[in-house]
């Protein structure tokens, strides 16, 4: 069984958002499958994902002040400014947190930990809305 | 053909530590698969996953060294600290490091380079048992 | 349908190369596939692969710039320094970048985002020849 789909996040400030609800309400399919994996890879350079703390919100804020201050604008070296100097460490902390997810599923549900979450890593200032495309595969 | 078990590993140091033989014990399933795939999730937000050097163990006291410099404890911008001065960095680099790995499998074996051994990172002083999903899929 | 190939990549000097092209050469089977994934892995511990921006060449020159400052060589704790100064910074970057990529497949074609390019990163000064498994899984 292969369910594929697009999904069309809303957009997002600059910095990590839970998104696991946004994700699992568009896969109802999801249910019926008892052991399988699922992928989520992010169609963009700028932004990427990552699955951590799904409860206290200081959390991800502290990622956002981690990230931005060991990935810095500005750099002298950079050369790839003309952008905005947004942009290139977006593209660094895209590639440091990786494009995509694999996660397994188990008796019709992600097999999450209790306290795993999927953040949206949004990493510009205007990012605008993010493509993601889901693959269910399984029996 | 899907085989998948969730693993309890062994308490382990913070640290970095070869497990591949740990996780290897448990799928004998692996040896019935010409051409396949193998996830393993780790169900947790302050350890993870990684694959790197199976050999000279300073490179895994290295690899300690430098993620326990470069992810600091006691950061004054920090506002996820009531659980420990080690609990955040430990949740920054599980994110940096990954919770899941994809390996391939090839006549009956995992497909790695000779130099190449599966890695629980620990990232918290004292994390106890921690659980991984692996997942087989093949032919 | 199961499709699993090692590539040998030519040798490439220190930094980071876009090398989608190199890998779809070798995957006509690609054009068959409607839904599915595709995941590829490095047998390497001291490069690695990423995805991020296939135009502008500065971005991969700065990729470069800020992985070499970020994780610098002789460091007075590294203890793996036999094997050149080079070496345990390239282990550090493969792990921090990883070493596989799934990418979904939708209608016989990568399901990449327009500006998405496959990156090996190449962390030895003389690293040689590189292998990668290629696994295409799908319907």
């Amino acid at each position: 069984m292969w369910v594929q789909k697009k999904i069309h996040l809303r957009s997002k400030s600059r910095g990590f958002h839970l998104i696991t609800a946004e994700i699992l309400d568009e896969l109802p399919e999801l249910s019926g499958i008892s052991i399988g994996v699922m992928t989520v890879f992010i169609q963009h350079t700028s932004a990427s994902l990552t699955i951590n703390e799904n409860a206290d919100p200081t959390v991800r804020q502290d990622f956002e002040g981690y990230f931005s201050r060991h990935v810095p604008e500005n750099e002298p070296y950079y050369r790839h400014v003309d952008e905005g100097t947004d942009d290139l460490p977006a593209h660094l902390k895209s590639s440091i947190l990786g494009c995509s997810l694999t996660i397994p599923i188990t008796a019709g549900q992600l097999s999450l930990g209790v306290w795993q979450g999927i953040y949206l890593c949004e990493h510009r200032n205007q990012g605008g809305s993010r493509s993601i495309v889901v693959t269910l595969h399984g029996e």
